[in-house]
């Protein structure tokens, strides 16, 4: 078990990462001033079957909370005001008031999406991210909530620290092979962003299914501490956490293209790939460094080569993105293994030349 | 020209109020650190057309700041997460960034949906409160922003603080007169809360309409003063601040059966008569205290009586409200003019009473 710290401007919180994390859940709570208060664990169809949601109504048990379950539909397409506003009606439905507790037990789409209700049913009640899927280490880290808009993702959200995050690793045990994968994506993120080291490590051993817990939480706990480190200088993402877009500016485009077919670590692998070759362009980054990440993400069985042939429908949604200032679009651009730089004033003609080559290589 | 100054948890900002105060908003955002963006001003279509929008205008043109009008419906019933979903639209139409800034230009409804999508458009962009009503004197201090849902009021929302408010007090020249009356609801309510002189004052001297500058300015800044004080000592309405709820429990609840019929003001002068009548049943507040509270209703011109004959609809909304804890309801009370508290575990039964009684009074 490894914790880690998060420093938000509103509360210093934990990060609990580990098999059986989910045990020390009464004690978290309590530690939080939460103790005795109602328990809304907020869970999509999928998770509720499975055994992580039964360890977790034992954990609340053996701490004598008292529990009811809110559940929405599993997948992205659902991380949207409608579904937010299911959520509202249930939690008034069961009484529940500003002093109880969201759990958030799932995926990124749950916990984006019971953490943006947390953040604004009666202006913001307390919260736990319980993440259940390696892709939501990502997600669950730095107090990002929010749902998406037929317009673009994410465009509705806050900043908003939840009380805790209990990442019981026992979750992953059960993962379909093709959401571990898209998990390592955004892993592999990370090692890109701030972990040469971690990065050397999965070159060596590529993870294409969940490992022991022995191999698996100081993999996992590094990816994360990456992010936390980042988190903790830039809470608001005024500057330095745009770093963490890196692959999400064309990812999410590419995403949303495919009518969310792609997952979301695919999406994430296909625009780290474009990303670096724009970065490669630019004289950024080394062929050698590019070619490691490609390397890497093949090898674990990530897609580098977008779907889309239309570039003119990924511009449209690159344009929306919350990042870009008045000029220019702005990137998150690999420099090296281990280093990622913001880059704005990036011309649409050069993500075209990128995009427009990447599809030739595709069909190559 | 009064300046007051609120310290929120994320930043200090200034609150402008007087004739004239929108000429100093270029300046304002200049502190504030927003030269050169653009600004959405998000208004209704009542206020669009008063003059106090071309003051705006004018105010931001001589700042070189270029800027869009949002239109919204007018009117409470408008004040819904649809609203909020139309004004994300325009806003991604328009090319918004969350580097630019909204400017919520209008009463207690625009103040309060404007401020919403502020807080979670692209996870937050800065905005500027800009009341024209003087209810909105009160909803624009202390940075609560929401919207309503079908099930009650302000039960979506946030605690996302403006950079200023700019209170202009040209825009009160041309409210209607149950406008007005409906705001002094709001500004009794203060005195009630804070400032034994200021009741004295409007005792002395009711205010059916508006007065002359040099009358308006220092009652009006003595109101607000009560709230800053209160919102200052705890922004998050953890404790003291509830004490702003007193009259908005069952005045919430009478607003929401009447169908929005009765104006908020209205609402609230209603709520603060049977909350005096509750806190004089408990022992709390003289007769005589609470007999100046309806005198000075009353001299007014605001209703002191409700109008829904069946109990249980009351009691319904009452359930629903943000502050109660899980036993009993919670109130805010007079316990003397210039002074309330919160009460917990407030029965059903003691409302039951004195609602019954109110509207036997109405028939005697």
């Amino acid at each position: 078990m490894r914790t880690l710290t998060i420093v938000s401007e509103r509360h210093t919180y934990p990060v609990i990462v580990g098999a059986g994390a989910l045990s020390r859940l009464p004690g978290v709570l309590d530690e939080a001033g939460l103790g005795g208060r109602h328990i809304a664990i907020v869970t999509d169809d999928t998770v509720r079957k499975q055994p992580i949601a039964e360890e977790l109504v034992t954990a609340l048990e053996q701490g004598s909370f008292t529990y009811s379950f809110i559940e929405i539909p599993a997948g992205d397409a659902h991380k949207s005001l409608d579904t937010a506003v299911s959520v509202y009606g249930e939690l008034l439905a069961i009484g529940f008031r500003r002093s109880d507790v969201i759990v958030a037990l799932g995926g990124g789409v749950v916990g984006d999406l019971a953490g943006f209700v947390a953040a604004t049913y009666m202006r913001g009640v307390p919260f736990i991210q319980a993440p259940t899927t390696l892709l939501a280490h990502d997600s669950a880290l730095g107090g990002k909530v929010g749902v998406n808009l037929p317009q673009g993702k994410n465009l509705v959200g806050a900043f908003y620290p939840p009380k805790a995050v209990v990442f019981d690793t026992r979750a992953l045990l059960s993962l379909p092979q093709r959401q571990w994968v898209n998990g390592m994506a955004e892993v592999i993120k990370h090692a890109l962003i701030g972990d040469a080291d971690l990065f050397a490590t999965l070159e060596a051993q590529p993870l294409r299914q969940c490992p022991d817990a022995a191999v698996l939480e100081p993999i996992l706990a590094d990816a994360m501490q990456v992010k936390v480190n980042i988190v903790n200088a830039d809470e608001h993402e005024t500057g330095l956490r745009q770093i963490l877009n890196v692959g999400h500016t064309i990812g999410h485009a590419v995403e949303q293209c495919s009518d969310y077919e792609l997952g979301h670590g695919e999406a994430i692998a296909i625009g780290l790939v474009l990303e670096a070759d724009l970065a490669v362009m630019r004289g950024m980054l080394t062929m050698e460094a590019r070619d490691r990440l490609v390397q890497l993400l093949l090898a674990h069985g990530l897609p580098i080569r977008p779907q889309e042939r239309d570039f003119a429908e990924i511009a449209k949604r690159i344009q929306v993105d919350k990042k870009h200032g008045r000029r220019g679009w702005t990137f998150a651009l690999p420099q090296a293994i281990g280093r990622v730089e913001v880059v704005s004033g990036v011309e649409e003609d050069e993500v075209r030349r990128v995009y427009q080559r990447a599809l030739e290589g595709e069909s190559a």
